[in-house]
């Protein structure tokens, strides 16, 4: 039997992935707020957590669009980068280097979610998803942002400590 | 007993997961380019194959900076990215959505690498590590290439679909 998956196939598996994955980043965010030291990072988390209920609002908004129940499937990427990050939050405890690692975990976070939210827009425009393309670019947009950001609390980061030495 | 660990661990624990991965995407990119129907898509992860070992050879010269033995350690991360694009091998294979697929799997893997170099390149700059600057903003600035190459396939592969609708 011939296999017949096109985009439209492929795009709903991938918008359960991401899916499934926000509501992953959503239970682990506060986790990672707990566990970072300085205040600014904290603050950091706890905007990012209320912008991914956002993330998450509107993946159940494209989801309406394709006439599919918002549901999720296991995504292993988000599984294995979120191991990574209680890795670094267990071995790092107490320890210089803690928020440092947890800056990294957050962005190898960002960056998926970037490689998706990218990839989804673009097959949306192609299906003929008008709602859905606004809705995935605004997220996407904002996931870029937060890495940037992270990229300047790692870099400000790295300056306090130069700075201490 | 008080955690010391500090910002030159994290390096050398950073730098184990990504030479992980990236032998473990040296593995991966033939199995990728088999896959593929499209020869542009196949030549473009041949390309990014000859890249991925220069790549790795610039790691072993950034471990040989800091005195230490080239060795890798599981990267849960770059497995789970790695498992997905497994699965849309099996679940597409011949089918008309398999080559955006792969797309989407390759562009997962380039984040995870540019989110990972990006955050040693930060991390290096603040050890002194002169030459593993140049050469991780070397293979950073590489595969944002990549990634920005697969964007266009992608974009082009969407074109083609529509065309010939």
């Amino acid at each position: 039997m011939a296999n017949d998956k096109d985009l439209q196939v492929l795009f709903h598996e991938t918008l359960k992935d991401i899916y499934f994955a926000e509501k992953k980043i959503l239970s682990t965010l506060p986790k990672m707020a707990k566990a970072a030291q300085s205040e600014d990072l904290k603050a950091a988390f706890r905007k990012h957590e209320t912008e991914t209920e956002e993330h998450v609002a509107r993946l159940e908004k494209v989801f309406e669009e394709i006439d599919e129940k918002p549901r999720g499937k296991t995504c292993d990427a988000i599984m294995g980068i979120i191991v990574e990050g209680q890795e670094i939050i267990k071995e790092f405890k107490g320890a210089p280097a803690l928020d440092a690692g947890l800056l990294a975990a957050a962005q190898a976070v960002e960056h998926y979610e970037i490689a998706r939210y990218g990839t989804l827009k673009t097959w949306a425009a192609e299906l003929g998803l008008n709602q859905a393309v606004k809705l995935l670019e605004k997220t996407l947009s904002e996931e870029k942002k937060t890495d940037e950001a992270l990229t300047q609390l790692a870099e400000s980061e790295v300056d306090q400590h130069a700075q201490a030495a």
